[in-house]
């Protein structure tokens, strides 16, 4: 078939000899990158100097980018700005939440949510007092733990580990039915599967993008605000990026109408930069034909592991629609495993206790390397290269 | 004579036909940024992928430029960390001093603090409770403010401005004698003079990386936390990467020892990168030979001007220990006047109601460029240059 997705695949560079099942934890090279990097540093920052930031435009891109990272999202032009770490967009999110919800002290997480969310929201409490409370709950009973002294329902869409897939619509109007906003995020989601972030009435989301974005090592991070928060959610972050008008340097602090509130400090330009070349990738393909194309290829996977290593055990959903763009297995020792299968060419990650955890990208990831992965996994395991002693665990990195 | 400035100074891009004076907003190019970039990007991004983290040893990149930072404000290896920006940086560092001085809730400041500083005293604050006042002073009240009601001290070293130096081994003696926890702000201070952290008993201390440390726009910020608070202070802001284990994926947050607590999120490694290709320079030069040089730069200018424009006001202390590395004069038609100077190749900036700012960086600013700047400043007030209506007031950033 003419595929789309070969010329996607094009536009990234792979190291050669390598299938990439990492996508997940850090996006591949797009091979534009280092042009607009370049441009950036050398015809920008160089030439430009200080005037670059209205000459070109740079005080505009974590708006213009959001906006482009909006639309893989269901968020509405003027919605979503970039900026700082995920983890500070989660802090945002969560004390302006709070603040519209003022007479619940308890936020609601889950267990599967990246334990970072988890820190962040124990920080915050923390500063906030002893009357705030966390409450972490199974995956499987979020739903029936939306209670009304829930202030906050602050959750991944998509679990990092296993790959489940939460129902944002149903938990978010449920959410809602008892006067709890909601938090969403979407490290997992944002280009690994749709997102309708506007049609599921959704209060506030975050994301990285790292990661399916492929936006390179600690690319800046994303917050989305409903329309109806927007002017509303008092920014407890409040720089002067935020402000209403940060070049006349007042003293007092007043927040800038809509979701340029949640900008903070000075924005990172060159790593902004990066992302132009990714969104330019990601405006190739719509996002319902990449995910059909990803439940492709993690069902094949999963029969391949299944048919040639009957040892391992699927630890992500069977079902595709329950899952995100990733399949996890058990395997005791995964660790080694996942050591050797490194080694060999397939990089997967793996996750403690008993995780070997592979990302499905449709953008560079095609039906060959699916099976070529499965079956360098399935000699890794039927003739154990993992029990060689230099794949046991050693690092404090895992 | 032999001059290593000559030598920093062919280190730099500098665009042909331009005098550099902002320095002190956004540092230029080092020549090496861009193969460093091209390094981490192509070779360690693209290359590795995911491995980059330990093989590259990115996760160690915000404590190793930290350190190098470090050297530079007199602050021992292990007690400065990068990341985020300076807005964020403030907002951790006063969110720790405050909790460890739990008796107290007034956080002093001055006006001449970069607004920024305020505006994130204020978002925190509210989000305390009303229990919590910032009281900002003039600059030369300060001193007298060290009540013993107040639990930080919160200031600018450097006024932005005016380049006006507060003296701080006197302000931090006099705030500790009075149970007062300081926090300075080094953004004009880092690069700009020798700064001695440990020697001044500071107690924190943060600032940016894009003006004297030429990092690039939105390069990341640092934060210092003095030995003996490093293992107390409980980090507001508590992401994975200041966790004791990160890579354990606990559910709680326990913080690491010493100043890598102060991480938050996933760093920024392409940004981290740029700021190694500055530190190469940084290390060929003394600060106190930068620090004299800075200040025959800043005297010349003072009386070339005064010379040459008798119509201009000094903004900045006469006085070279008591500035920073910058100047600032007052003019009516100063926002038109540095318009024109900027058109005619000497980029300084303009900071509001009327105040010209020049930044003298000796690394690549020399005495005929202090010289030649002056000059084309004396033509454009002389012959009315900045008269002219194409460079009259119309954009809302200055």
């Amino acid at each position: 078939m003419s595929d789309i997705f070969a010329q996607t695949k094009a536009k990234f560079h792979l190291p050669k000899g390598v299938i990439y099942l990492d996508g997940n934890s850090l996006g591949p090279l797009p091979k534009a990158a280092m042009g607009v990097v370049e441009r950036t540093i050398q015809d920008e920052w160089g030439e430009m100097l200080i005037t670059g930031w209205n000459k070109a435009g740079w005080i505009n891109k974590p708006s213009e980018i959001g906006d482009r990272i909006g639309k893989l999202i269901g968020a509405p032009a003027g919605s979503v700005v970039m900026g700082d770490t995920l983890s500070i967009k989660v802090y945002q999110a969560l004390a302006s939440a709070l603040e519209l919800n003022p007479d619940r002290k308890v936020v609601l997480s889950d267990k599967g949510n990246f334990p970072s969310d988890l820190y962040i929201a124990d920080g915050l409490l923390k500063s906030l007092g002893d009357e705030y409370e966390l409450r972490v709950v199974a995956p499987e009973e979020v739903e029936n733990a939306l209670t009304d002294d829930v202030a906050v329902m602050m959750i991944t869409e998509v679990d990092y580990r296993t790959g489940r897939k939460h129902d944002m619509k149903a938990l978010t109007e449920k959410a809602h039915a008892n006067g709890i906003l909601t938090i969403w995020d979407l490290a997992h989601s944002a280009g690994a599967l749709p997102v309708d972030l506007a049609g599921c009435n959704a209060d506030f989301a975050v994301g990285c993008t790292y990661k399916y974005l492929n936006g390179g090592p600690g690319a800046p991070a994303f917050i989305y605000v409903a329309d109806k928060h927007k002017d509303a959610a008092r920014p407890a972050l409040s720089g002067w990026m935020g402000h209403e008008a940060p070049f006349a340097f007042d003293l007092d602090y007043r927040a800038a109408p809509g979701i340029e509130r949640m900008r903070v400090g000075t924005p990172p330009i060159i790593a902004l930069s990066v992302l132009e070349a990714s969104m330019d990738i990601w405006d190739m393909v719509e996002m319902n034909a990449v995910r059909e194309r990803s439940i492709e290829l993690c069902d094949l996977f999963i029969d391949e592991v299944e048919r040639l290593c009957p040892q391992l055990q699927l630890g992500s959903p069977r079902e595709g629609k329950r899952r995100g763009s990733q399949v996890s297995f058990h395997f005791e020792n995964g660790y080694a495993a996942m050591q050797a299968l490194i080694a060999n060419g397939v990089i997967g990650d793996f996750r403690a206790p008993d995780m070997m955890r592979f990302g499905f990208t449709p953008l560079y990831v095609d039906h060959d390397d699916v099976r070529g992965a499965a079956a360098i996994l399935g000699t890794i395991i039927n003739e154990k290269v993992w029990d060689d002693p230099k794949y046991q665990r050693r690092s404090k990195v895992t």
